[in-house]
């Protein structure tokens, strides 16, 4: 809880959400009739509309990405060392969207949510989405605000998939591609992870084959695996050694399996935190989504092919102890973008921090970030906003 | 089935149980009261016992090391690729010895044997055992065997480790140590992934705090999802791109949470073989094991203080796409012996096989493996065998 809100916050801010009535035709071919999104905003949207920035979100984050709720909240959004007065997105620049994806849960229509067909809850019977069918309901959102082109699409990890899409689906909407942590598609390796988590949830008798609202239960053993496995990939062997290394809680070894090494019990309760908060089958969506995202399918598998789509201007950031999207895998859309002769700039940043370093407010990377979105506000003619 | 024996096979092979009354004290501060060792023997023992190989296995692994016990075995042994006539581990010149392990489920006493205190099955009630019991109790063997000294103690991953112990626990006893893909201790993130492992078993509703067997269930839900996640981290990124990329099985995706990737078939069929032939409580066991080896610890941390006690020569062998047990931590223990003053010979083998390379029959691995095992035979004064 801030004592007092920090004044480079965005302050309390509040979701709102828009409603939508037009049918939605998903790359599964199923239909979503009708659908909520929940999003919120920070900054003001200029007369003429260019100063808009989406956030895409990744695997658990939502539409918070910035600022507080309420005075009692423990901690700001998810985003907000990015977000904010003086912040590399700067909110007295720019004007922020940050939505909750569809099928997530933590307000857009997801699993959670009442299916008008039956009259139930959707449970499993939610449709599989895929990036593009977000990017689609983005644009929609987009419509509704009015905003015709996008100053910048930014996204860290499965938002940067969303990122990528947006520049070859919507060529015209989007003026820059901010792609961080990111990767063109899963590795085989990147695909069995999930399938791991999501058997973890699968197999949880408490899951239901998906029913677990029926049965009023919820699949919390399942989810807290899912979840160990996934921060254990978020976090570099280096980091875990720094913050647990191999010490004991109790000091001695126990001979027993309950946790005693200081890296199990924060694992365990990483895992039964998330698994109190997060939907299972959103989770399994979720999850679906990453091991499909392939754009290049579309375009004989041919990468320079697909990204000779966009119109935008790119920065592709990643991280060096990041074995989730490893910085090679930047690289991968660096050098298409090249080969397709896209205005493209690349860092890969020193960190110790593995994936989660997309989240963390690391000087060279923030500095990096701020430079970058500067040239975003100079080429869409945003006036300077007084240095303090 | 092989329809003829391999000629550079140890041939059909039967093992034998070797029962102890000794009680053992482990390290955990419990009693076995006695016990079983079941093994298997390959070559001849020769008259002043000096050409003895010890062979360590890794944590699924089991005393059959090589050869068929019968006409109708799929497959020989876990190592047959380096045991056998002509093969690294020459057996026309060395007697080998690979037994199961305490707490094993292939023979040797373990959690599913009987406790003579109670009559009935161990289960959870078996001791966790440490890697310094298991080379104690491989010592057992060797006084039995009439073996002083082994010409060499041979293991990978986990059977590295009781190479390493083994070196410290009974220098006199060691002539020549081979450490492959091992480490001096477990990393945090190896802690975690075992962690991770054992929930996926502790959690399964069919495991019972590991009194299946009362119940009359397998968890086999829980040893799959474990097994999934070890073999994931036994294959490299590379290995997995290589054998599946992202093909679909049916050539389509599903947009259905059935495994549609060759990848997730492919973990899906080894978890099920898995969690039909291997213990849970095995399983538990063996990863604590993995967990609470770190023999520095009695040695102020220390790695070099510690690898000091050992008087015997090491050949350290690493591949370099492993990142279970990455070349760093075979250099590790390198480095540490050379500052101990000990004669080392190292090896990083290039392969995209991941930390499994050291099962598989790569040339260059086979002919190091080979020419140190020659070494291993003059120093003993083994006589030469007639070229082919």
């Amino acid at each position: 809880m801030p004592d007092v809100i920090p004044h480079d916050s965005v302050g309390l801010v509040s979701p709102r959400t828009q409603h939508f009535d037009e049918p939605l035709t998903l790359r599964s071919g199923r239909v979503l009739p009708q659908y909520d999104l929940v999003y919120e905003t920070y900054g003001e949207l200029n007369a003429d509309c260019s100063n808009a920035i989406l956030i895409c979100h990744a695997l658990s984050g939502d539409h918070h990405a910035a600022g507080y709720h309420s005075m009692d909240d423990k901690k700001p959004g998810w985003w907000d060392s990015c977000i904010g007065p003086g912040k590399p997105i700067d909110t007295r620049r720019f004007y922020v969207v940050a939505l909750n994806n569809l099928g997530g849960c933590a307000g857009s229509t997801g699993p959670t949510s009442i299916n008008p067909e039956t009259g139930e809850v959707y449970g499993p019977d939610f449709p599989i989405v895929a990036v593009r069918d977000w990017v689609q309901s983005q644009a929609r959102l987009a419509d509704v605000l009015g905003i015709k082109q996008w100053a910048a699409v930014v996204g860290g990890s499965l938002g940067g998939m969303q990122v990528l899409r947006w520049s070859i689906q919507y060529p015209e909407r989007v003026k820059h591609a901010v792609v961080i942590a990111s990767a063109p598609k899963l590795s085989a390796q990147n695909i069995a992870f999930n399938e791991v988590a999501r058997q973890a949830i699968a197999k949880d008798p408490d899951f239901h084959d998906g029913w677990y609202h029926k049965h009023g239960t919820i699949p919390k053993s399942g989810l807290m695996q899912a979840r160990m496995l996934g921060h254990l990939t978020y976090l570099s062997d280096d980091a875990m050694r720094e913050k647990f290394g191999r010490e004991l809680r109790e000091g001695k070894l126990n001979f027993s399996f309950a946790p005693e090494f200081e890296v199990e019990s924060y694992l365990h309760y990483q895992g039964e935190k998330f698994s109190t908060r997060f939907d299972a089958n959103t989770y399994m969506l979720m999850t679906k989504a990453l091991d499909y995202f392939d754009p290049a399918r579309d375009y004989d598998n041919d990468l320079v092919k697909c990204l000779s789509q966009s119109k935008c201007d790119f920065l592709v950031v990643s991280f060096t102890t990041d074995w989730r999207f490893a910085p090679e895998r930047s690289l991968e859309i660096v050098n298409a973008l090249t080969h397709a002769d896209k205005n493209v700039s690349y860092a890969c940043i020193e960190s110790t921090n593995g994936h989660d370093a997309f989240l963390l407010p690391i000087p060279r990377y923030l500095n990096l970030f701020h430079a970058y979105m500067e040239r975003v506000a100079t080429s869409c003619n945003l006036p300077e906003v007084a240095h303090e």
